[in-house]
């Protein structure tokens, strides 16, 4: 059930997706979501979420081990044109959808995205810290890698094109080059 | 009936909007949404959608009037972080939250989207290439700010803090200035 409510919360959101799809898409019994998800759906998006986050966090270590941030930045944003592009622009971050929609009125739901966010950022942040820039200095970096990769892939499924991924992670690149040792 | 939609929308996105709270929400009659948007809600939101984008379009080019992109771009990050953190972290872009949550179900709010963020870039790039860039570069770096300010925007929603703003918006600004004559 948390897979499902995952595949549907980064296609279509937090309002639009509802007990009875995400019980159907998991093939699970009706009536077993209140016993696994007690406190209801807000519970069970926090959970997909907080998996979501974590499994992408991981990504990101991966591809940062032995990598410069300034090449990792480029095949990330090679890897999201091709996961938007082959899911006909509806694959895009797992979390932003939910965090545009929900973020100012559930508590639960906006520190389940901010903790997802907030780790992509403290890894590419300590990756560039590991070169020898400053705690400060890495974080602003990181900081304007996830935000510029989140608002390409929000231009790429507005335009339905990923130009704006491919430009803006050359561009990230390009400033990593130069200022990351 | 478009200004309440599209205050809506800006807050809480599509799905989560329905005929009823618009019409409350501008004091209209019940009934007069069918004869003034016959096409629908889609129709009335694309509207909307059309209009922010064209006001912030504006609002771009004034703000670029005379002044360099690397300024213009520190007083949107804290024009956005202020919108943002006065109304309890609801007013983001006008146009992201329908982006993701629409843009790969209806062509229609797809367009409305892209148009509106369309705009957006090639108001910047414009402002760019006039001071001496390539057409190519100006829209790359265009691209960086616009995708830059977005994913900022998403990312101080989920911390329900302008750090992310604040901090990307500098960067941008020092990206600009080292690149732009």
């Amino acid at each position: 059930m948390v897979s499902a409510a995952g595949r549907l919360l980064r296609r279509q959101g937090y309002a639009a997706t509802g007990w009875r799809q995400v019980v159907r898409e998991a093939e699970a019994p009706w009536g077993s979501q209140s016993h696994h998800f007690p406190r209801g759906k807000e519970q069970l998006a926090a959970e997909a979420l907080a998996r979501a986050g974590a499994r992408y966090r991981d990504l990101l270590a991966g591809a940062l081990d032995g990598v410069h941030p300034a090449d990792m930045v480029v095949g990330w944003s090679e890897l999201a044109a091709a996961q938007l592009s082959q899911s006909g622009w509806a694959d895009g971050c797992p979390i932003a959808t939910v965090t545009l929609e929900q973020a100012h009125e559930s508590e639960v739901l906006a520190g389940a995205c901010h903790a997802a966010l907030g780790s992509w950022v403290d890894t590419i942040a300590a990756a560039i810290e590991a070169r020898g820039m400053t705690a400060d200095r890495s974080r602003s970096l990181a900081m304007l890698v996830v935000a510029g990769i989140e608002g390409a892939l929000l231009l790429a499924r507005a335009a339905r094109d990923p130009e704006p991924l491919l430009r803006t992670g050359a561009e990230l690149s390009s400033v990593l080059r130069s200022r990351v040792p």
